[in-house]
């Protein structure tokens, strides 16, 4: 029946290249540890700038996978 | 004294019946690993569609427990 | 290179001094099962009043912390 | 003419049932002492977990009612 | 592959009973002019107050539909 | 000193003119009961349609005035 | 019975002379193709600037009429 | 049982100490027409400028109450 | 003059390529049938997680276009 | 190409008349400094009470203009 | 008359001591260049936690000034 | 020691190809008259449609740099 339910952690994904890139690595360091991702929501876009101008772009996910 | 700690963690909970019964089903499965709920916050109030028109309740709450 | 990823935790700190002493014990809590705790953010101050009329400061918090 | 004035008062209504017990309970207790009811909006809905696993469901309301 | 899109439309469900059923009707009603429901999201809960003291639960949905 | 508290009250007034006029009339009608106004905060800006096509304005406030 | 539905659009209405002006043409507007009007709530203010100076005013309302 | 109701009012406190000063000076004026205050939550932090450089320090909150 | 009306309508692009492919791959189902596109705001970014690994970029949209 | 790239300040206007005279004084002071104002978006409206009953209308916007 | 215009601009205060102190830092930094500083609101309060423990209290802030 | 400063500007980027080079372009931009930036927040993505029906991706930034 319909009587799953999941549960969210929230990480920080960090990336050189682009926000995807930073979902991306948030989502398999989080899938490390987890089974069963089943959706994300993006909750916060920042970025930091490295003294040699380079952008850490950095995405805050609420990443949500279903517990047995 | 006053010095105490909780933690929260993210569940959505589902069900067939009611937004009552989602979260009922979500606090039970969070209480399986966890003891001392203390109380919890509705953080959004969804719904799936199923192809013969049923409805799946989908709740997301946060659920608040003393840590010792 | 910059593919970092943090993950954040939910705590709700209480104290009967002050907000600072709240989320102080908050960290210092949350610090005893986490290492590499980086940062925080406050998401809801609140307070309960005992019948004494003493206030009790509850200060909820996003704690950040670095995954290996 | 469409002169009109509202004031909103806000409660919490709490119920061992129900969202809705819980808001009608909160609404009859406004109405002991106001006339002229008109609209509420829900605020917020959260709970209550007592030591015995029953819930306790709290909604917080918005409660409107015509100023003569 | 997954290029879908979906349009979402807002309806506002009022039922006498409860919110389960307002959204229900909401749902039945957007559903006789469109195929493809596939979730919703609750975006408001408000109430009226007739004058013999009945109310009527009121939700605002959000309702999404897959375009061919 | 600066010890000064200040109580918020909520208001919606309605107006056939415009915001402005709702908001005279809220805060005319709150100053009949009330000492010591002080500011106030537009909350939400509404309106009704009557069936003649006339407009209602209405303007939620957030009134503040000096406890003594 | 209270089982009515209403649908929300989103019109933003402009105008040189006022907000009001501007709700009032995005209502009228929106009334040449829609029937039963009820209510409005305004989403956002803004404006644009010519670079005569003249502003435009512009509002973003949600229009709701009711489903027959 | 639970059919708790509770009312929350709107009070600003302003002290040239601290916010906790803030909040404290305005739970302590509340009390004085109330009884029964159970919990606050602090709804904006602002503050004001003396000429002569002295900060006042405002707290917003609503105060909760049991209605009897 | 400047008295135009704008409306708006709410679409979710996927992609499994990005946000931005996801987001013009909604703009163009939604002008299929609309003319006089003219500005789009991100009200939100999630994402899928398929059984393989593959990530759904998904984005919601406010789609305004011109009313003649 | 569109490789443009906009400011924004935020100016609170006040005036006695009404929200777009508040809004039309706030822009005519930011443009005493800044050339290419392009539009704005109000942010809050508030507004003080003298004690003569008299309205002081505050819009808080923030206003974007190009830069070169 | 009332046709005053502020401005506001937005610091970060960080003290390894409060909030209060944060802010107070954040004024005076932002009185440095600046005369006529009117009020603040608090928009965020976050901290960074050093290898050592301690933690850095950080709080972001809108200080409104009076243009001439 | 941790008296540190900063100050936040808003800056809207635009770009024909991504969200990211409108972030670039616009920090860019930023660093021309200002040093040290820190780190920015995304508050706010949405896109322009031309006649072409090329999208115009506009990223609005809140910049921090620290003050000296």
């Amino acid at each position: 029946m319909s009587n799953k339910v999941f549960k969210k952690i929230t990480v920080v994904g960090c990336s050189s290249e682009s926000y995807e890139k930073a979902i991306e690595f948030g989502l398999s360091k989080a899938g490390e540890s987890l089974r069963g991702l089943a959706w994300f929501e993006v909750k916060e876009l920042r970025g930091g700038l490295a003294s040699d101008g380079n952008i850490e772009w950095q995405a805050s996910l609420e990443v949500a996978f279903k517990l047995d």
